[in-house]
């Protein structure tokens, strides 16, 4: 499947240094280095340990907002974004993977399996380190907000044309499964 | 590292172009449909069933020359080969990666595990569909002879420059492990 998607992507309707670009903001997303492989296999090494706030930061970066990112400035790449504006729309995609990430740990705490659709307190039995376990359910969600914040922030740039973006990011902070 | 192949690509240091052209043919060589992973699919169901000739070419055409072709045709498109130049390359790859296979079910026959330094004798002991088997050695010994005057044939225009592709070429099927 990963190797039709790079077959996929070399056949996109946009200009050949775009498609270029496209390609490496996926495969540096998906990547050993700072994207989702290398995310999973920091978690799958953390939970034998307790990493500390730092390494919690680069799992939830990795595994979770690098991929969201590399979505979200692709799209713009495609839509023949200046450089400014992908740079805006990196910090949107950081901001909210993050965010995402952090409200997930959260849900996990406060939410039954039932609300969850899937089972709720598996990261508390599992004794994962999370955002609410190293900082505790107040400023997690904090946390998130500031986050929310910062999404918005980072595409004010866009006026109007970005409320699909602000509506996205409202809606991963808030939901409730 | 499958990942981290499309990366480094992204980054060659040719036209965007090219470098697009050059993913596309990695993907496709290594992918499902005609490629090195559809092959190996077929390769391992054919382990339980008698294959035919056409799907033991099928094979061999994916699993094995797909990659080298890929390797050879992105070569050129990287040296800045003209499209004529791009075909005449596909069909060198395509003749030495199907000639490669037959000698290599050759050797496994007529070589012992000390001169292979790999278990000669496996694709007998697991009843394997192999050119010998389905065509005798003498028959897969005169095709694959056959494939070498048409990979050289393929490269002709390009004249002296085109030594090293032919001495690679007699070398895959010369080779005597």
């Amino acid at each position: 499947m990963q190797t039709q998607a790079y077959e996929v992507l070399s056949g996109l309707h946009c200009p050949p240094e775009a498609r270029v670009r496209i390609i490496e903001e996926i495969a540096r997303g998906t990547g050993t280095i700072n994207g989702m492989i290398g995310g999973q296999v920091v978690d799958l090494e953390a939970e034998r340990t307790k990493p500390d706030a730092e390494t919690l930061e680069y799992i939830h970066r990795s595994k979770t907002a690098a991929l969201i990112t590399a979505s979200v400035v692709t799209g713009g790449i495609y839509a023949g974004a200046s450089p400014e504006q992908v740079t805006q729309l990196r910090s949107f995609g950081h901001a909210i993977g993050l965010a995402f990430q952090i409200v997930d740990d959260v849900l996990d705490v406060t939410q039954t399996s039932e609300q969850l659709g899937k089972t709720a307190g598996k990261d508390a039995a599992a004794e994962k380190a999370t955002y609410p376990a190293l900082f505790g359910l107040e400023e997690s969600r904090k946390r998130a907000a500031a986050l929310l914040q910062s999404a918005c922030k980072a595409v004010e740039n866009f006026g109007p044309q970005a409320a699909v973006l602000k509506d996205l990011a409202r809606f991963l902070i808030e939901r409730e499964n």
